[in-house]
């Protein structure tokens, strides 16, 4: 099944539009914990890079009704996104996010072995430097290419509208920067994205499970 | 030591311009037997995908004098890109490659942790539709953040030229793209780079450690 498909699926049984930021250790006990208020977990390198990717086939495998993204923001030529993709489809996960800036044929390697969610906007201040002149094109992309799950950022309502009105309803659209970041639960939702990843929010807590559930209350998926 | 000054010093040393890409499993055994002909060499995250970051240190510290480069081709948010590379300094990497287009915060939180290799060009056909573009602009970033090492192709010359216009000799430029992507040996560095990358052309023959010497004797250090 198609990433956007299977996540849609999900967010509409359970009812939430949150993803969880699996990206430190501590996160694998917490995930346990707040799974059921989740419509997906992102795993970001910094996490495999210390547990490696056996452990992290094993994560996946405890989950098979939440859809896994490696948000390894993967930005090489075409023959190492290709082997990059392919080593990340075989432990398990449904989709990966991949750089635009790196061009058609960079992404077009990674649709051959996963779904692509496609960072067309980000949320940190150097993002004004070059991406976000060029959020506009990355979006153009993704039409041509027939890409249908893209990452835009909460802290940057008008860069999600932006988006939104470019794609319309051909790609959902996910949005890092809640919480700690400096956006608030449901703005981005608010302004045309799909879902909210929060992460630092929910680590740096003494029941991750209660905060789970105050900002699943914020993210409902049905209105 | 600085990056730029470690990798000058080996191929002072050993008179050589060439720098290995251990991207897969099989070239863990070719480079205990070309080592003595390498600057440098680089790893590229789809071995530590397969291997492990423990697996990757056990084999830095079988080469104490062997400068390594994680070329990860870094593009994310600060925060991450501070964990990402406080991780790769604590497997013995001595730098690490990351992708100019984030912006300059997300440069500046891998400096304090490690020594920066600047993605300033690339070599796939893709490059020409976001990053050819900006070259000249990551190489006044490179300037003013006193970055001493950039990453741009074999393939285009006429782009390492540009490069070393710019930056002249604050940086030492080092091209990928030799061999099977279409570079001739000994290009680039005629063309102002100082360090060619070589992969693919020793993965694919019977003798590598002859293959070797004639790439090494194309790319002396001393002319």
């Amino acid at each position: 099944m198609k990433f956007s498909k299977k996540i849609l699926k999900r967010a509409s049984e359970i009812n939430s539009r949150m993803i969880f930021n699996l990206d430190v250790e501590k996160g694998i006990e917490i995930l346990d914990k707040i799974y059921p208020y989740l419509a997906a977990c992102k795993i970001n390198r910094t996490l495999t890079d210390i547990i490696g990717m056996n452990e992290i086939k094993r994560i996946i495998e405890q989950y098979p009704d939440l859809p896994f993204i490696a948000d390894f923001k993967i930005a090489d030529i075409p023959h190492t996104n290709d082997v990059l993709s392919k080593n990340a489809g075989h432990v398990g996960f449904d989709a990966i996010t991949v750089q635009a800036f790196v061009g058609s044929d960079a992404v077009m390697a990674v649709q051959k072995n996963l779904d692509v969610i496609l960072v067309v906007a980000m949320s940190h201040e150097g993002a004004k430097e070059f991406i976000s002149e060029n959020t506009k094109k990355f979006c153009e992309l993704a039409l041509n290419l027939n890409i249908d799950a893209v990452v835009a950022p909460a802290t940057r309502t008008e860069e999600i509208k932006t988006v939104k009105e470019i794609l319309k309803s051909q790609a959902i659209i996910l949005s890092p920067g809640v919480g700690v970041q400096g956006g608030n639960f449901g703005d981005a939702v608010r302004n045309g994205s799909d879902f909210e990843m929060i992460g630092r929010t929910i680590y740096d807590v003494k029941n991750p499970k209660e905060i789970a559930n105050e900002i699943y209350e914020k993210l409902p998926f049905k209105k």
